[in-house]
């Protein structure tokens, strides 16, 4: 094992300046008593459920009051294998383009081998397993973008992984799919032959199209038989939690430069990539800020979602959260941002939003497809489609400081690169134009 | 225009430190005075035709004889705004799995937006045609790599860019092409119906493939008839001037963790990225180390080749260099490192090969995928398949450290990551298998 201290001394001298010891944990800072994980009124415990597949320390982190969690040796050493801490970034180039007398920073997490912060929690979740000597994790993924992060994460830490991928993006996203054996996982479509629940589908239907819920189903159900551990990839706030290395850094970065953000700005999905920017500042300095969270008009969660508990899951297989959702059965539009077709919210986050300290905006996908178009011919960096919409958001905020010329901060996070996601820019640009 | 110490204020304090000021140009200090262009002995000059379609300034810089040469602010800015200095690792997963005593760094040049070291080039090529007032730039591109670099950098400077893709590349690599048009260049299969050749080229077959000779051909035609700027990717000397960027960092960030590199390693299609990496510290810094060129067994110019005058081009419009060649007409087999299937070798750096100051070596493609996946799992990055070259060779060298126990410092040019190589490796697992 090489030792992390001995690890740094050869890296740049700021970077263990920069790479925190601990994550932070908002719940004991929110405004108020976070609503606890519930079981439904049927005979299964799903809070018991999740003790029995997910690593004990993962359980621990999910129900811990601590502030701040300290980040093992060994999982540091991984953050840095793979390229932590991410670079902060001045839009200088954006910045020009919209002259505006903001100044734009963004945390670059598509810096990250995967192009995501997904690998973040992948990476904690995976060694806690490792820790526990099981053989190996399972996971469930729609485009690919969690199962790439889950199936590298593995590989550094040499233990298998099996993820299983909805069907049809199997056979449609092959380049994820590659990418996900590339890092010697198992990719198994979902409904697949190797679980039970899955062949009871594929009796009824063979060509079964698959969704999210049961390959979330099959890889509960396969790590429950085979002594395998199951990672998640958002929404629950033990990843929310690792997530915040993020924020951490970043606040750090900002400090290293004289800085300090008046506007925080992130996309959001279940919500980790927003709380993983803002949750540090949220908590810890928060003075005279204002957190923005984006998502998509085409998911509505924000405007015409409901605050009460629902499942995380399409299946109904996860404990009952209180959260923002527009329901689990809600069907989401065939929009590009597969990260951002997800009904629910964090319930720290739905908790945030309601009680007024981040606000929440909607962008449609053709004003986030031009934002994005501006994005990559200013800077270079093609974003992902998700994290467009913090861009989106970015953009009309720089602008609104002109009109007003304010010399206002604005940080964002520019959660992933677009490089994977090209197909689906094919697409809008040919839906929406080039202009 | 932003000032570009006002930029660096609001960056990394060490940022500044790190990036170069200055091009190294190592023709002055090569063992030999190197053989200049020539043209061959027919009508039309090919110097002349160069004079007429580069940029003045690219033009001065291919003949300058000075050792540096300053980089224009304007480019030093762009440079910042996509990255640059890109982040030099220390790859430790690799070493604890290869468990040698071996110190292995790379520079990660995949972390530019499209994911490799063209875009050090394009830009500053981009910027003197800008300087020039022209109305936009021509390039041709294979497999798009270096085409999405030149859109890159014309969309930074708000340029037209005309990118003449290869027919079968434009059809067979769709991510590709549509990257180079989502940073708002036109790009055109080759043969083109927008050239006097391309014309002539469809009249007599409406399927023809094209090649890369041809969409060059059809670049320069272009240039020339609409008072474009045409912009080269690789071999000459100017090109491998722009790309010592990447030597220098280094050279300043190994500097900075109190290193010094015993061996330096680069992959080698035309030279540029290996040039990139190695010229400074031949130049400069040179005593005590060994320099590898690491190319395709496949190609197998080191061990087959001729030192002798050829043409840079298939087409032969460009003029006749003094270097290690196939011959122009050498039809590389299908091997999937699209930027290593190239007949020749920049001259200075043949010349280096020559002289013994660089050794030349040569890997199957078995093998380089081999180590390409161990690369994967160690460090989590998936290299391009050129760049994992040097990974093979490094690969290597570490493990005969092991065997001598030898604590030598290696550093390596990752020049590009392999995300939108995913098609080729997935070919790859199925020609070599998993294992």
């Amino acid at each position: 094992m090489v030792n992390i201290q001995e690890v740094n001394k050869y890296l740049y001298k700021y970077r263990e300046e920069i790479l925190p010891k601990y994550w932070y944990n908002i719940i004991p800072d929110l405004p108020k008593p976070l609503p606890p994980p519930m079981d439904p009124k049927d005979t299964n415990s799903r809070i018991e459920l999740l003790q029995r597949i997910l690593p004990k320390e993962v359980i621990k982190q999910q129900f811990t009051i601590d502030r701040f969690v300290k980040i093992p040796d060994e999982i540091l050493e991984k953050y840095v294998v793979v390229g932590r801490p991410t670079p902060l970034f001045r839009a200088i180039g954006l910045e020009k383009f919209l002259d505006t007398p903001a100044r734009i920073y963004f945390k670059y997490e598509g810096a990250l081998p995967t192009g995501s912060h997904k690998v973040n929690t992948a990476i904690a979740q995976v060694y806690y397993a490792y820790s526990e000597n099981v053989e190996g994790v399972t996971t469930e993924t729609g485009a690919g973008q969690w199962g790439s992060a889950v199936a590298l994460a593995s590989s550094l830490y040499r233990l298998k992984s099996i993820v299983f991928m909805v069907k049809t993006s199997y056979d449609h996203k092959p380049a994820r799919r590659s990418l996900i054996e590339f890092y010697g996982a198992e990719v198994v479509p979902s409904p697949s032959k190797i679980t039970r629940f899955g062949r009871s589908l594929l009796e009824n239907n063979p060509d079964h199209p698959g969704s999210l819920g049961i390959a979330i189903s099959e890889a509960i159900e396969y790590a429950l038989e085979h002594g395998y551990r199951y990672v998640m990839g958002s929404v629950i706030d033990v990843v929310l939690l690792h997530q915040t290395i993020i924020g951490l850094e970043a606040m750090r970065q900002m400090e290293l430069i004289g800085e300090e953000p008046d506007i925080i700005v992130a996309c959001v999905g279940g919500g980790s990539n927003f709380a993983g920017l803002a949750y540090p500042f949220i908590g810890l300095r928060n003075k005279g800020k204002r957190f923005i969270a984006v998502g998509s008009a085409e998911v509505p969660k924000f405007s015409k979602g409901e605050y009460r508990y629902d499942y995380p899951d399409t299946a109904g297989l996860l404990p009952l959260l209180k959260m923002i959702t527009l329901g689990k059965d809600f069907v989401p539009p065939p929009i590009y941002s597969g990260g951002l077709r997800y009904h629910g919210l964090a319930p720290s986050l739905s908790l945030l939003i309601r009680e007024r300290v981040v606000e929440a905006i909607e962008y449609r996908e053709v004003e986030v497809y031009k934002a994005a178009r501006i994005f990559a011919e200013t800077q270079g960096i093609v974003p992902a489609p998700e994290s467009a919409h913090a861009v989106k958001a970015v953009i009309d905020i720089a602008l609104e400081a002109r009109k007003r010329n304010e010399k206002i901060t604005i940080l964002f996070n520019l959660s992933g690169h677009g490089l994977l996601d090209i197909d689906n820019y094919k697409s809008m640009m040919i839906r929406y134009g080039r202009f």
